[in-house]
């Protein structure tokens, strides 16, 4: 009876995996009402899960939709994840660059939510790049061209989307276990061989400390020995948004520029990491012959041409990715050193001017963002600029991007940006 | 915001008055959906609440509706509540022996709830009587014979009578500070001047040991004192059902025959107690004063009389009260002494017959239920008789009732049925 498991839970009890999937599948199925399932969830993120139920909780959510078969592609396969930032355009620089160096790359990601970005939402802010892809079509670019980044199917980990929605609004989305079934029970059925997983740490990110980080990395990595599948997690620094852009179209032309060649050094230190790391999982070469051979590629221009064929064929017009004209420059009323920026709160000013969704349906507008003059460590005069405001229909009230500046007096030491690799 | 005020609890942070208010206030209005409200009420269920928030929550639920105004009955208003347990009819019992003492009593009452009983279903098992009555009658029937026993009016407490309703069916019913401030704001929107709560503790009660009961009791009566009312606690125990009859009409009948000077010696000393107990603090006299008079009441007759002046007084006919004529004795399929009875599980079988509700609209069958032969530390012989069951419409497997009963070898101390008074 349901109401057992969720007052067994509630007095810190293990379940078993019937009970576990009893009311998973009963929820999915829509036998379980959301406020049921909301109480279910909430004695879980504050009591936690053993890790015993983790895993099962993780192999519920995965059989309970399609489990895709990337056994047509040849090679290894190796997938990459986000736990989510506020400027996180990595993986859109980083796929063609690793399948520029040969390693296959059949990429599914996922929508924004809350004040973080999604890879999906940055892609289709080229005009005509189609997400929605058949499987078979999926397999046959990756086949072809060597890469491929498509939303999920419909279909994939069915409780993930359901459970993940219902926890963005009933308070239950901080939490290691609930956190790591979802990442691992999507990961897992997107079918990759390999995986690299980017654990944010910080102001912007869902784990605010080096700690939890650690924790939920380390339980990611045990689940996926537990499938015989390598993950490895990198904890890497979301106290500042990373890079310059944050938005849509915004996010894209900077991923552009890296593959030119050229933009900010943290994204760059960032999308060299995990494009090495991934080459050396892919071929199973030291991480040093992996960074020479990423390297090459990005200075050869290969990277950056791979792009524009995979975004060809996915029918996307690379040159008409939209950028408003109403640009306000947002100036400093005091001079000094950018000693924080609040990192979430600037993802929920793009969030709020059009940039991500406040509700369920909110169509986003990927002409809007904003883009970093200064970063943390910067010196800034009175007046100096700290960022531009790229707005469209919505309006914006200056104090609130102000708020998000701490300027102090002295420099302080620059925080690493890569933290530890967990394997 | 109200997510904030979620995520706040989950991380068992002290809330303000104002948020308590927005969430609370939010769900009564119908703005806060269950869902949300459902993962902060486990929230509070794991966590707790502090005193001062505990105080917050009943006095917001307490005005979240009207409050009963019984200034106009003369004399000090005792009021009594039970936390519920299985057979409890006590309130039909000591309501007339009380009123014939002396002491008013102006009662509201509820109906039953998961797998223990309401005093206004029981009642009603009495044909034609009524127990929506208007504040006006209820007051000048209580000034004219001294007593009247009603359901609560619509708008009494709508905060508890909403938020009881999703507790039930979302594994948050127990809850030290939630179940505080649902009795106490509804016992001091009820109007009376002095409370006397029955703390049910034991297999049968929602207080399952001692220790929490007396937590729950010293919570209310502080409560109290911060509204300058005693209140007394009496702790008393429910690891059998009390008395011998269990289901609404078989109950009313015990009580009557009680109040005719007979009735089963547990339901007897529970009864004289409470009695004796709502005299004293009604008199300001003591208890050995009072419950001489209470003896006397209950002797002469005065006290029946008084049931039969209320039951004709709210248009009841108590001589054509149903019971069942489908009559089961179940019997024992092995000798010894009755060690232990499953009470919850005794409550959940007279509720599967139709004695309770298993959904919120179903109706109660007054006429069905279970009287005891047998109880705790009695003897039983091979196929003697443990107790009747009165059937009508549904079925019941005779298995089930057999496995309420535990036939050990020896005799056991008898548990005392007063455990201890705060106040």
């Amino acid at each position: 009876m349901i109401l057992e498991i969720i007052n067994k839970k509630r007095r810190n009890e293990e379940l078993t995996k019937e009970e576990m999937k009893e009311i998973v599948m009963g929820y999915v199925e829509g036998k379980v009402p959301d406020y049921q399932m909301s109480s279910f969830l909430m004695a879980i993120a504050i009591h936690g899960l053993s890790k015993e139920e983790t895993l099962q909780l993780t192999d519920i959510m995965l059989h309970s939709g399609d489990v895709v078969d990337l056994s047509k592609i040849e090679g290894t396969i190796v997938d990459k994840h986000s736990t989510g930032g506020v400027g996180d355009k990595t993986t859109i620089a980083l796929v063609p660059l690793v399948a520029a160096c040969g390693v296959k790359v059949a990429k599914m990601s996922g929508r924004g939510l809350g004040h973080t970005g999604g890879t999906i939402d940055k892609l289709e802010s080229i005009p005509g790049f189609r997400t929605e892809v058949s499987e078979k079509d999926f397999i046959d670019q990756v086949n072809r061209i060597g890469c491929a980044v498509v939303g999920q199917t419909g279909n994939l980990v069915p409780a993930d989307k359901k459970m993940y929605a219902l926890r963005d609004v009933s308070g239950t989305v901080e939490s290691i276990p609930l956190i790591a079934s979802s990442i691992m029970s999507k990961k897992l059925a997107s079918g990759a061989d390999k995986i690299v997983i980017d654990v944010k740490v910080g102001d912007g990110a869902l784990m605010k400390d080096v700690k939890s980080a650690k924790q939920l990395a380390k339980l990611m990595v045990w689940i996926g020995k537990e499938y015989n599948k390598e993950v490895r997690c990198v904890l890497t620094s979301m106290e500042q948004p990373l890079g310059l852009a944050i938005g849509n179209g915004l996010e894209v032309l900077e991923a552009i520029d890296f593959l030119q060649g050229n933009g900010p050094e943290d994204f760059k230190e960032l999308t060299m990491h995990f494009a090495t790391t991934m080459v050396s999982m892919g071929k199973g070469i030291s991480m040093k012959k992996a960074r020479k051979l990423v390297e090459e590629k990005l200075i050869s221009g290969e990277a950056y041409l791979k792009l524009v064929e995979m975004v060809e064929a996915q029918g996307g017009k690379l040159d008409e990715i939209p950028v408003s004209k109403r640009v306000f420059s947002v100036q400093s009323s005091k001079g000094g050193i950018v000693s924080d920026i609040k990192t979430e709160k600037i993802g929920e000013i793009v969030r709020s001017i059009g940039g991500g969704r406040i509700e369920l349906h909110d169509k986003i507008d990927p002409s809007v963002g904003i883009v970093m003059t200064k970063k943390e460590g910067d010196l800034v005069m009175e007046q100096e600029e700290l960022l531009k405001v790229y707005l469209n229909q919505k309006d914006l009230k200056i104090q609130s991007v102000l708020d998000c500046f701490e300027i102090g007096d002295h420099l302080q030491k620059p925080r690493p940006l890569i933290i530890t690799t967990i394997k």
